[in-house]
């Protein structure tokens, strides 16, 4: 079944992304005789979405209007981490018009973390940054039911459980708000603007404090039944592993990711299997993915030994899924991406080894190119799209 | 993004599930205005595709005439194993007419398989089953491109890759024809008219000589970019397990699946460990599923064994695939499902104790109920949707 959505989305998205298009070329873009063009412009300009923006280049014939997104349009884009929060204020076109980013810890509840989120949204406005948003966007740590807008029994987010974050912040600003789960978000920003550009079906593979997966199938985030799909850091890949946080035994997280990690690097430096990695715990404080990846690029044998063993764990686990879903891409986001292509290399060796022939045969395995702002574009797409829906 | 299909295609299915419905009723159900409803029956009527039959009950007002497929209306379906071909044909109900089932290796390869359904058909029509068929739908044991209705690399069928299985039957037939995977049709039956009645997003694992699942996500069959989406039985479970026929080791299919049960069944009657597979060996011919079955009703505790074994090892690759999808139902069908309960609360038992709970809360695993005839049902629902598709 082919979906094609409403024309005044289409539009929107359109001037979102691409900038100022003249209303010829519009109604070619969108396939729309030019009265029903000009009906919808027309609507669009009164209900303050668009703007016209000066004469374009001649075609050749009658020069056309140049049409834009109304240059006051703001989006206020948040990315709740379990320590921190981003936050971006954008324009129609989700250029960053303010950034801010602090420390702050999740556990510390809805009504605290929110009030700071408030408390950095007036500042921005204060800053100049809006006069009023549009919509805003929010991700979080744990799974979310995104018809209800609220976490559902988020394990790492006490306090959080269905509170209504979605009518809070609507509330709060006057304007729709759309939350999502915060590897969702990070797949969909990667898919508008980073190495998933305009890819249907892909896993975006985010390897933090935790481990998740964001799934994109045919051009739609897929959320399952609960809002929990992708929430793969807890597949028992070891049933003699070391114990997870979830009070189970060889979980995929315990085993690898940024706690696991900084875990097995601490006893390495300790033991002295590793100098590399002592050397830097002498030289003060504590030890991480930064440092073994420092350590792998010095040729450390401990810190490559550790990044392999990472990669052939997920790896395995990724060749599962792979057989399962067929994606036509993985993307490897997050933390840990920055032990770069030792990684890599280790997860494509497994997931090319173990799956069928016909589903790796053309699957590029490949780093997120938006690095620590996946979390905010993605926020920002949302909250766009939630904006232009409501436009009808 | 909520989709609704076109009228007609409502329209000719509800005609199908519910039988004859009076046109005032159909305008409720499809929410169509009085004239658009005629305008629409009437076109339907002259393309051949409804009649009209008789008045219906009155409503209290005028009484409403009855609406209903064409009597006439005749569907083929046609399921090939790797060593059977099933087929039905139905009325525009999808209530079978006729059906044939006889023992075929699809290795002979298309050419003679293909002959032979064919010639089924043919004796089809001489017995009076149809003077002409409106759809051909066909499921083949392996990966298919659905859009272009061919087999992709299929391991199982040589000769088969890329063969024009839609054009050949489409031609012969003179008819749309639609070609889709084993599994998948067997889940679009179990959907259509089995446990899985109306559940959008679930996933149907057959297990036969090999292992592989169907999965529904939104309402519609989910195929992956290759066509390969569901290929489970390659996923290693065990990188110590036995070989399997695909080259690699431990894959779950070489560690549980009809062949794998099969191996075991009959090393433990030649060892003498089951007393009751060993008199079944004795008794005569192989050993098999059912025998296991057998054994295990009998309290034969190897049997019981080797079925537990089995599950949880199938179970352990489903917990990962339900963190993954997050589906709300799973139903097990394909030959081994005899095997029944004692399968069943092994799968169950390790589904629920290791995946999210949010994940399972309420997440039923369940047997088929359509059994053996899963796989012409779902082949006739595709080829009646095909069918109606191009009543446009």
């Amino acid at each position: 079944m082919h979906v094609i959505d409403a024309p005044h989305l289409r539009l929107l998205r359109l001037l979102r992304d691409e900038g100022p298009i003249s209303r010829a070329e519009l109604g070619d873009r969108l396939d729309l005789t030019r009265p029903r063009l000009l009906a919808e412009v027309e609507r669009l300009v009164a209900a303050g979405y668009i703007a016209e923006a000066g004469m374009a280049a001649s075609r050749g014939g009658r020069r056309s209007t140049l049409v834009e997104l109304q240059p006051q349009l703001r989006f206020a884009a948040v990315d709740l981490g379990a320590s921190s929060i981003d936050i971006e204020v954008t324009n129609g076109r989700l250029e960053p018009v303010a950034t801010y980013q602090e420390a702050a810890d999740i556990r510390s509840g809805p009504k605290a973390i929110l009030h700071r989120v408030n408390e950095l949204l007036a500042k921005a406005r204060t800053d100049g940054a809006y006069e009023r948003l549009d919509a805003v966007g929010i991700g979080v740590p744990g799974p979310v039911s995104f018809r209800d807008g609220v976490p559902v029994s988020p394990p790492i987010m006490p306090g959080w459980d269905r509170y209504p974050v979605r009518e809070s912040l609507a509330r709060e600003h006057g304007c729709p708000a759309v939350v999502d789960n915060d590897v969702n978000i990070m797949a969909i920003g990667e898919r508008h603007g980073g190495v998933a550009h305009s890819v249907d079906d892909f896993l975006f593979v985010k390897i933090g404090t935790g481990i998740g997966c964001g799934i994109h199938l045919g051009g739609d985030v897929y959320r399952g039944v609960d809002g929990c799909a992708g929430d793969i850091g807890h597949i028992q890949v070891d049933a003699h592993g070391p114990m997870c946080s979830c009070g189970n035994a060889g979980c995929l997280e315990a085993l690898f990711s940024g706690a696991a990690l900084a875990r097995d690097a601490l006893a390495a430096a300790r033991s002295g299997e590793s100098p590399a990695l002592a050397e830097r715990l002498a030289a003060g404080g504590g030890i991480g993915a930064r440092d073994v990846a420092d350590g792998a690029a010095e040729g450390d044998v401990t810190c490559i030994r550790l990044i392999r063993d990472g990669g052939r764990r997920l790896g395995a686990t990724l060749a599962t899924l792979v057989s399962f879903a067929n994606p036509s891409m993985i993307v490897i986001g997050g933390g840990l991406a920055q032990l770069g292509h030792i990684l890599l290399a280790e997860i494509r060796s497994v997931v090319y080894r173990r799956s069928l022939p016909l589903a790796t045969g053309n699957l590029p395995v490949v780093l997120s190119e938006l690095g620590a702002r996946a979390g905010v574009s993605g926020a920002a797409v949302l909250a766009s799209d939630t904006a232009f829906e409501q436009a009808s």
